[in-house]
């Protein structure tokens, strides 16, 4: 993987850059949307392509080992042989879901031994499975297994977590080292900084993990829960501590408004649910603020979702059709709110990066984010 | 609107036409998907015009009265607007969805009371009130109210109800000519023929229903129960019965063989909901034969779901993926089958009208109903 920077922010952090990957080139900063299972939630890979203009998409590492299962994987040759997806994928390691959604998890040195949420199944997930399913799957980019602590989380808890989390990353690059990709492309390892909402912790995290030499880092455990403000500042404090050649990827952030603010902190990489979720949820994110779709007043709105983004959904279905699907349950709404929402994010990283380069993201940020967070 | 003939099968009564609309042409025999509140169940408009290639689809009057009603369609500019399909559009009369999803309905010389199936309000379609609905909804045919009997029905009521549905068609034809289509193209009213499966209740009907000289005419009343050679017996007498110059259009019907063979006994116009339902229950037409992707056979199959027919969804995704997807319950899953279905069976209309003006339609459908069903 190679990672060339094009440009920078004269009033910020922010960065535009280019990664190079087996499966074609990632223009950064960049939002990746989530296939947890090997699917982006009802959005076609066509879609995903024409209209969302995806670069890189996210697959779940616990998902994905749970159905299809590395057997069938293998024997299709990979996630993107499986799923039709030829441009980069990145897996996370299957750490945060075995926390979020596993039963009956325990925690120990060796690894994280978890109840599958599906059937009950026992399995055990290590750093150094965790890797080898990853190389089964066949990202581009995979991540280190890694503890997420809840918020808040005592400081002593946080640290033991974040220790946890290092020995585990330890482990994780030698398998790697031990290891060859299965499908004939290279793999990066990306390691992750924890420490909670602790100062002295992210920094310690933020130089391990830096010193270990990995292609890109993340910072995972943030927007779980603690302020904004505090978000901001310990992803400040994480990038001031990872190298600035490397790409930087903030794991499972946010709102419009967040992604921008990390940018100018000096992020490169962004993936969450949010999009997706929220829009099968009928909230929009536009180029003029919130909508949530389902409310009377967009019911004889016969305007286009958004004219202020290139995607043929968004320009074509109006307001009022669309409010009609939600509120007649129709499948087709969940689809559009998918596209429209992904095709936004997609839309607002590229426009940060031309800003970037142009040398005005600062004030064109500023001007932004308030309009962004409107409700209509 | 006009229906032109272009060629008759030699051994069999299919014939291959045109109608042509307000909103374009309609070559015939012709496969209308159903989408019943204005959207084709999981389906987007793009998706329909460039994969499956829909020529026309149908909405229901029963549901876009209830959601998102007439007030709204009208401010949209009709149908068309609202859910921008600029092609032809078909509704049915509301009849049968009175009669099988709303409650406590009480069927009366006027019309027909009802209670929503979704909040229990009350309401009456007479013929007149639902040529008025038809008229806002905008639709390029539109269909005669008329009372659907269930199977089996006793001879008595067969006739009673037959006989309402010739009065009610009476008032219908007269709403007609008293009122103006709102939207600028022309609407046509198309009859349909009852009779449950009395032959001389089928035959009086189709005599009543040709003599109204509507624009085209309809077969209602089939495929509710009746055993598969009931329903071939009951059509083949009513297209005898009617008009050679004019479009006929058998409602509700069905699977592939049964389109292929109704086809055969002159039938022109195709609806049905199994397609997509069927689809997102898992089954799937293909071109050789029969397939339920959630069988454990497919996990492993990486070939195409359907390489005979000219589809992007149908080629480019594996069966194996498709059962992971329903495995996992992902809605991609609904979206390709209803897809691939609906296009499936537009390249089977599409084949029948090519092999009726080749002169060997016959043959080929008795080659042709073997592959289909089977079940692989």
């Amino acid at each position: 993987m190679e990672f060339e920077l094009s440009g920078k922010d004269a009033q910020s952090s922010a960065r535009a850059g280019v990664i190079t990957t087996g499966h074609g080139k990632i223009e950064t900063p960049i939002f990746m949307p989530v296939g947890t299972v090997g699917s982006v939630k009802a959005v076609s890979q066509q879609q995903l392509n024409d209209e969302i203009r995806a670069q890189v998409i996210l697959g779940n590492t616990y998902h994905l080992y749970l159905r299809p299962g590395t057997g069938i994987l293998e024997k299709a040759g990979g996630l993107h042989k499986f799923n039709g997806w030829d441009k980069p994928i990145l897996t996370d390691s299957g750490g945060y879901q075995v926390f979020s959604l596993s039963n009956n998890r325990k925690l120990k040195e060796e690894g994280a031994l978890f109840q599958s949420h599906i059937d009950g199944s026992r399995h055990l997930f290590t750093p150094e499975n965790v890797v080898d399913i990853q190389r089964s799957i066949g990202a581009d980019i995979i991540m280190a297994f890694d503890e997420c602590p809840p918020y808040p989380s005592d400081y002593e808890y946080a640290r033991k977590s974040m220790e946890l989390t290092h020995r585990w990353l330890a482990r994780c690059v030698q398998r790697m080292g031990e290891t060859e990709p299965m499908y004939g492309y290279e793999q990066s390892l990306f390691p992750i900084v924890q420490g909670s909402t602790y100062k002295d912790l992210r920094k310690i995290s933020a130089e391990f993990i830096a010193s270990m030499d990995c292609d890109g880092n993340a910072i995972g455990g943030l927007s779980v829960g603690e302020p904004e403000e505090m978000m901001y500042e310990m992803c400040a404090l994480c990038c001031e501590n990872l190298p600035v050649d490397k790409p930087r990827y903030l794991m499972g952030v946010g709102t419009p408004w967040n992604i921008l603010e990390n940018i100018a902190l000096g992020i490169d990489m962004f993936d969450c649910v949010m999009p997706t979720r929220n829009g099968r949820n009928g909230m929009l994110f536009t180029s003029n603020g919130v909508i949530n779709i389902r409310n009377k007043r967009w019911e004889d709105d016969f305007t286009p979702i958004d004219t202020g983004i290139e995607c043929h959904t968004s320009n074509f279905y109006t307001k009022a059709y669309v409010r009609h699907l939600f509120v007649a349950n129709e499948i087709l709404g969940l689809q559009i709110a998918s596209i429209h929402n992904l095709a936004f994010y997609l839309h607002l990283v590229k426009q940060a990066r031309l800003h970037i380069l142009q040398g005005d993201y600062t004030d064109w940020k500023n001007k932004m984010i308030p309009i962004l967070k409107q409700r209509l």
